[in-house]
């Protein structure tokens, strides 16, 4: 069993955010899985999604959680660390060690809270790169990423294209649909208007507003299933009872998820985080940034590609991904891509499915 | 222009609801169009769904509100009130004039709030057929609904398979999926959770949990749409604005459309009954009360049947559909099906697309 710590990594050189503002100094916890080569020409580093961090693999020796993608990443495994030196890293914004609006803010000696910047996919790639010299790592063998993962490796290739040789986006997008920006309003209305919220400063009120913060996960996790799984595994099977309760309590299954899963999501992540995060997702648009035109947005990309979707995957459907290949492909640029057959919906890029696993394997392989 | 006006049916029958519990007394608000035949051979039942009531079509002389369905029904439309009388009734349970949890309890003198009873769509029907004995109709010419009002027509069939010719059941399901119910579950959990809910006894402390009611509403809707109909109409436009605020206000234009549709929706429907008729919608399953079999459940239905669902409606996708009809065949019945193009979702059976009014017009012809 592989055991892993946190690392940090403090930078005092200041941030400038795509809003205007600037990150004095800021913290970033990192995780690292095998040996960094003398010529640091092996370096793969994995962005993460939305609720996950740098834990990508191995059990944390003093919690005993296991990293969010340790049948991926591992001795032997489709990423192998015997072969490469694969980094974790926790976005800023976020809750598990870098700098977010928990964090204690230097010029007021308390949380940030609602004086914590809003940050862009470019910003999180821009501190990742900071990052990357504080390691001594010129150029990533590979950059990797799925859902949210997979913006931040997009935005890499544009941002920094000489910096990574392959790109590897997985159940991904290059920009969020009115639905997808539907359901991450709906999740804020939700934190935002709990009564112990207050205006983002609950940290000093010593309260938590982990009411709203379940809705919104109840919500999300909705969207990461699909359709035909939630009816595989829940039906309409009912909880532990014979006949309806006639009353709102829990009567279904799928009731009872839910609910454990908000209740638990809201006790172990931060719901300025959760606001701050779905912004990010939001805003991510590299298109917009060359008038709606992705092909030229894409112009600069360097790196080889390879985009994986999932065919129930209804948050970033195929068609997400088939767009940027497209788009990508009309800029003469190298791409593999593949629709991996899965009831599993989003979730599915996080699930040990064979032949997705394989195509990472042989991917990753063909870098050595 | 029709002018309509509201009519009230006291009913001081008992009704015994599927929970076990009495409602000893009711009134049933309705609204009706065109005359009544001799022989009361013309009757046409129109059932709402969540949010509809009995105001179906012409327009109220107070509030100059247009009925639900006005496209629908008239003089000359599909639903010809030239030659039908046809009939819309506000659901018990709802709050548009029917007795629900905000009308007074004639036990206490206080409305009745949390007291109010759980309710099925058997109920609903059997308070419907009581209200048909009031208006002096045996046998309705056909029935027709749209949702939850289509799941109502299919429970006439079952409950009162004499007093229906025709049944008439659009973008509807014979149960609601796991996902169906998720949706619900997070609705509920935004309403009761309200500071302002008071356990549903919010009434008598003036006050409204408009807040998590406006959150149910922002969700429910994002059903109605469909994916591509969303991206067509709002796409990632900004609202009256050329950038990013980098704040959690309202920056596209489809957040603007939610919160505005939940907080109208929040200042016209009552918080009790929409936790009420979305678990109606969660309980209705037919096929349980025959050990999970839709074809013996619906062994008893003698009406003739159209079926209509919508290509592009994910709430009830039309697999719901032809499972229903699937069933419907294999006992004999008399059923129309019809598949209608559309890219508009569940909401598309509240539209007015020619094909699909026109299948409407022809089918209540053949029974003139």
């Amino acid at each position: 069993m592989i055991y892993t710590e946190d690392k940090i990594c403090q930078i005092k050189k200041p941030l400038k955010l795509k809003s205007g503002e600037v990150l004095e100094s800021y913290n970033l916890t990192y995780e690292t899985h095998g040996v960094l080569s003398k010529n640091s020409n092996n370096a793969v580093l994995v962005c993460h999604a939305l609720n996950a961090s740098h834990h990508i693999a191995g059990i944390r020796k003093t919690t005993k959680d296991l990293g969010w993608w340790d049948n991926m990443i591992g001795p032997g495994k489709p990423i192998d660390t015997d072969s490469f030196f694969v980094i974790g890293v926790n976005n800023i914004g976020s809750c598990f060690g870098s700098t977010g609006p928990a964090s204690i803010n230097p010029k007021t000696g308390k949380p940030y809270g609602s004086d914590f910047p809003l940050l862009t996919v470019e910003d999180w790639v821009n501190s990742q790169a900071v990052f990357a010299d504080f390691l001594g790592i010129k150029k990533f063998v590979a950059i990797i990423g799925g859902s949210l993962g997979g913006m931040q490796v997009l935005q890499w290739s544009i941002s920094f294209p000489d910096r990574l040789e392959n790109a590897i986006i997985i159940a991904s997008t290059a920009r969020l649909t009115a639905q997808n920006i539907a359901f991450n309003e709906i999740a804020r209305r939700a934190i935002i208007t709990d009564k112990s919220f207050h205006g983002g400063d609950y940290y000093s009120e010593n309260t938590f507003p982990n009411i709203g913060l379940s809705i919104a996960r109840m919500l999300a996790h909705i969207t990461y299933l699909s359709q035909d799984g939630m009816t595989e595994k829940f039906g309409r099977n009912l909880q532990e009872k014979k006949d309806y309760s006639f009353s709102y309590e829990i009567d279904f299954q799928i009731e009872s998820y839910l609910r454990y899963q908000g209740e638990k999501f809201s006790h172990k992540f931060d719901a300025n985080s959760y606001l701050l995060i779905t912004r990010v997702l939001d805003y991510f648009d590299p298109a917009g940034e060359a008038n709606g035109d992705l092909v030229k947005a894409l112009k600069v990309v360097k790196a080889k590609f390879l985009l994986i979707s999932f065919t129930s995957d209804w948050r970033f459907s195929p068609s997400h991904s088939k767009e940027l290949v497209s788009a990508l492909l009309e800029n003469n640029v190298q791409v593999s891509y593949s629709e991996i057959k899965s009831e599993y919906g989003h979730d599915s890029f996080l699930l040990e499915d064979p032949g997705y696993h394989e195509l990472i394997r042989v991917f990753f392989s063909n870098m050595l």
